[in-house]
């Protein structure tokens, strides 16, 4: 299919879908709320696995390791990590992340939470899953910056530490040291950072993980339309849709004169430089969105109701009154699950130093 | 005591207490390297107390969730831990750290693992404590680069999350959520951070604790006069001393030309502006010496035993055989402790974001 084909098949998808959805009526009790929320979502699982990704503890705990990985980037400072922080659910709680040189990164980092469980990654949709990113990252000029794979291997090989722990993760592989095995070890761990939350105990047929405020929001968030877009598992990331899709978002949300001569960000567009993606994002998922603010793809609303509202009003023409705003905020909290264990503690990495 | 007769008194100590043990007799057996190693250093406390320093299990913890917190930097990017991460023992291990706008502190980052129990802190000795580090440090225009602490604690208190923290963890105060208060707590946290290790249960009387290259290096590592400024609990941090006692330092490392004309860096001068305490340091800590590359001030050396030599060279005018060098490398391996736990887990950080 198209980019332009696909754009807009999701479009009509999501308003097929809305409109099936808003039709059914609510008044179907407990047990047909947790039916229609079965159909549009699905509980976590236990890992993102793909076939030809296996997620072995030497693989994992390699990438555990990489993810801190510092010294690879152009200033010796940035790491996964520095963007995706243990202490933030993953994420930098910034607008937009700082990279090399102080530069800001024209859009908001997501959490690496359940990220592998999405169609795509990035909000452009332009890595195809975990291992590419993290492997792009070490040429991105904001990120790493290094200049070609060889640079970033050549840092990578000479933390003699990483040798043995490569051959362990890669047991095939002549040189297992590079930067293809790089996003591969990578990709392995961020695939283990899976966060279950009440919303799947829920989903599992435990209506008492959700309170009468959650269960009222799951409905609303289901009448309203939000489900439209945002279902499956990761509640979200599963098709790309038009950032304001019946108002522009930055004319509704008051942008000044200067915001709007500055240019907006034209999402996929930016990739395919085809007009019909203008404004085209990945859906965001929303798994840990209550704590992962600020919101939307360049961290321009820094509270979960703003949020809420402006998605109602730009994406389904709706004014949502403010109690709805709040019972679907309360909805939303019940997916934020634990900070994994191996992602909160912070491994030691093989012991070197560039001096002067 | 003024600070150049402070200075002479460290440099003639040292220098006594060089010949006092140069003089010591080698062949005194097991029994006797135990003793001559318990006169001159000492186990490690379980942590670095002080009267009026409670360490309340409700501080510590404050302090452990704001070592982490990046939102009071001027580019919300900073935080303790980006120059003292978990992944790196403490450490950043670059030469001088990368701060805001990318631009690179003069001095390496030393570990935070055992810093408290130093005599001062700081390479200069600028700073009396870690309370007094860590909240000068929300003023360094390089590290959080807010004007005033005004500035820092409007920026605290915009945090919600905070105020109960707070609250626990200095229940007298009125207004407990102040920079002070940031201070005490995150230094509360760091005289937590102690790193017992081999060399520990060796002091405490197990000669096996240590094997029989660690022992013959402690003994070269007293005999050589390296413990005439590298002594008590820390191994080092106790003195100032001057960098280049025997041997410009710099001209002893083949620094080129232009090096020299880029100006050294004076020590303890920058404060004092008195031209005694020119290239006056304080001795640094040997504590983790293995594992936090690179070495000196300006992180100049790579590796440990280029370091030893170095040392030997311009502070003692030996030149050490490389087995003494390797015996005296194994021996500082033996100060290499474990990474604490509440330090290698990482905390959640209240929630909240800065828009744009």
């Amino acid at each position: 299919m198209s980019q332009r084909l696909h754009a807009i098949a999701a479009t009509l998808g999501a308003t097929a879908l809305l409109a099936g959805i808003a039709a059914v009526s609510a008044d179907d009790g407990e047990a047909g709320l947790l039916a229609r929320a079965q159909a549009i979502f699905a509980p976590l699982p236990e890992a993102a696995t793909a076939p030809d990704r296996p997620l072995t503890p030497e693989r994992v705990e390699l990438g555990r390791v990489l993810f801190h990985e510092t010294r690879l980037s152009a200033d010796g400072k940035g790491s996964c990590a520095s963007c995706h922080q243990p202490s933030l659910y993953g994420t930098d709680a910034l607008p937009g992340s700082v990279g090399i040189a102080g530069r800001v990164l024209p859009r908001n980092a997501p959490t690496v939470f359940n990220t592998a469980l999405q169609f795509v990654q990035h909000y452009g949709g332009n890595r195809v899953d975990v291992e590419e990113q993290a492997v792009k990252a070490l040429l991105s000029p904001l990120a790493y910056g290094n200049k070609d794979y060889a640079e970033a291997e050549g840092k990578l090989r000479a933390i003699a530490g990483y040798r043995a722990m490569f051959e362990k993760a890669f047991p095939g592989d002549a040189e297992p040291v590079t930067a293809v095995n790089w996003g591969l070890a990578i990709g392995a761990f961020e695939r283990t950072l899976i966060t279950p939350a009440p919303f799947d105990r829920y989903l599992a047929g435990d209506t008492t993980a959700l309170d009468a405020t959650q269960k009222r929001g799951l409905d609303k968030f289901i009448a309203t339309g939000c489900a439209g877009c945002h279902s499956g598992a990761t509640v979200g990331g599963q098709m790309y849709q038009k950032f304001g899709l019946t108002q522009d978002y930055w004319l509704a949300t008051g942008s000044t004169e200067q915001e709007l001569l500055k240019g907006r960000d034209k999402g996929r567009f930016h990739d395919t430089k085809n007009e019909a993606d203008a404004f085209i994002f990945k859906v965001q998922q929303l798994r840990n969105v209550a704590v992962t603010p600020p919101y939307f793809h360049d961290g321009s609303v820094a509270k979960l109701d703003d949020a809420v509202r402006v998605m109602a009003k730009v994406q389904l023409g709706r004014d949502l009154p403010a109690g709805d705003v709040a019972d679907i905020v309360a909805f939303l909290g019940s997916l934020t699950g634990d900070v994994p264990k191996h992602f909160a503690e912070v491994p030691s990495l093989p012991v070197a130093a560039f001096s002067k």
